[in-house]
């Protein structure tokens, strides 16, 4: 692939669409107008690693590695900025297939109100690309920590979970897909996308600042990793009920089909990229109306006690022992 | 290497050392309170295609690493601000290595008054660092930009050319050390030093907007490359004139031993990480007492005109043909 030819192209996608940016690509840095409070992370995915070319497109690639660093700054609820992206391509990769990968991550870019401001591109022996996201603040009281929970309070989650999960076993082939019927094919396929194209809980995120949430973090390694994050750095206990988690339709019948019970699965697969958040009880209900507001959903799964564990109950009041980390 | 020992470590690196840092790493984002005007520039480094681990240390490459970063911040003017650093290490890296690599950038950023503020590690086939830093400023007019030039302008470069071009010579055996004698080792030493550990133009970059320079670009494709960068985004002509390039100590030998023209080295080798500028004649005397102030030398090179083309001058007044992009 041409580098200066590839750069021109991105240059050409990157058509300015925030006010706030000063300079775009093509200057020694990209300069933008700031608020008072800067929230980055940065996500990086090698080929082989966390993902495979026989199951992602170019599209599938580009779209997740932005989509993943934008999930830390739904979980910080800040207001979405800017992304960079370092993109290491094989000398042997299709400009067409780069341009795809830029373009879909210009499309989820454009419609999270986030602006693609600048990177690099370079040759290296497999794909990787490597995201860095700002959003801002006009405080830092105003964005969400993983240390901010406190005793008795509620666990909750957005959206559904499981999905990706269940679609990486359907994209492996462990897992036959639930039936031939039209409903279960089209589950199938949602499931297969919800692990190719995940969508960062942004507005979600911010909704759960304003209306009183205290901590929260988002699901890239699993619930069961992620609760034991929340809790280390919070310095409590926290108590999930399996059987209250939100399952993706479709993951009951893929986990069995997979011989996989469906709550370890939701718990630990990952990648689902919805929130893990507490919040008092007072709160519950400025909560479940701004979700509601946002179309989006939100379920209590637990509370928050003095301690140090992450207790994960069967629906027989048993701990499932899960460890987590089990993300492609 | 342990992915959770590994980050365990870098979070000890990484002890605070800025006043503007809320966040650091462990949530789901780093948090810093801003300036006005962000400027922002990633840069990435790739095992067998930017550098050689049989040439380079670990400790080199994450040095090298966040200099080239830096480099941009230096180019643009900026204070510097936080550094964001995503490592992809091959599973059989030692964990010594590893840590001497972001140890070398610590000392690296301590120096220059820049913050590593976050990043990830990850896996994958080859070793690649990918830099993304912010630098800061109180408006966007007290940045330098590459399209500032204009007509009759004086051109001038930073410190010596050259240096890391011969160094790389030396590396790869093309050009025997200049001599034996305990001056020439010396000299040799320097040169490899320079192209294993630039240094960030920051202090430099910063006195030349207060002193009036018009625009800048940093060295790092080369001379013959940046300056057509400069000229087309300035929409003007530059000419050189090669003879009155700062040629590094031990360049011209290692050139003649490599069977190079000396001049032609130092403007297409790149990788010197100077900075390029332009500046009025009135701003002459300022630019040059601020870099005697800092200890460092401009060098008045050439000069823009009306049109586009960049003619690199020999001695007989003949047009160079350099193709610059060089670079390892």
């Amino acid at each position: 692939v041409g580098e200066l030819e590839l750069i021109a192209g991105i240059e050409r996608a990157l058509r300015e669409s925030s006010g706030r940016l000063v300079r775009g690509p093509g200057d020694d840095a990209a300069v933008v107008a700031t608020d008072p409070i800067a929230a980055t992370s940065v996500d990086t995915i090698v080929e082989g690693v966390h993902f495979d070319l026989s199951t992602h497109s170019y599209a599938d690639v580009g779209h997740k590695a932005l989509a993943a660093a934008l999930s830390d700054l739904a979980a910080m609820g800040s207001r979405p900025g800017e992304a960079y992206t370092a993109l290491v391509l094989p000398p042997s990769t299709p400009s067409s297939e780069a341009l795809s990968l830029v373009s879909a991550m210009e499309a989820l870019a454009e419609r999270s109100g986030v602006q693609l401001a600048g990177g690099d591109v370079t040759a290296g022996p497999a794909l990787m690309v490597s995201v860095t996201v700002t959003g801002w603040a006009d405080a830092s009281s105003e964005l969400l920590y993983r240390d901010g929970a406190d005793e008795h309070q509620l666990v909750g989650v957005t959206g559904e979970l499981g999905g990706s999960g269940a679609g990486l076993l359907l994209l492996r082939g462990e897992a036959a897909g639930p039936d031939t019927a039209g409903r279960a094919i089209a589950e199938s396929d949602a499931l297969i996308r919800r692990h190719r194209r995940p969508e960062p809980r942004l507005e979600l995120g911010r909704a759960l600042v304003d209306s009183g949430a205290t901590a929260a973090i988002d699901l890239s390694d699993g619930l069961a990793t992620d609760a034991r994050h929340l809790a280390l750095r919070s310095g409590l206990a926290i108590e999930v009920r399996l059987p209250d988690l939100p399952l993706a339709a479709g993951v009951a019948a893929v986990a069995r089909a997979a011989a996989r019970d469906p709550w370890g699965l939701a718990a630990e697969a990952g990648e689902d990229f919805e929130l893990l958040f507490t919040a008092p009880e007072d709160a519950r209900a400025a909560i479940e109306r701004a979700a509601d507001t946002l179309g989006e959903r939100v379920t209590w799964i637990g509370h928050t006690s003095a301690g140090s564990r992450v207790r994960l109950l069967r629906a027989d009041g048993s701990e499932a022992d899960l460890s987590g980390y089990e993300h492609s």
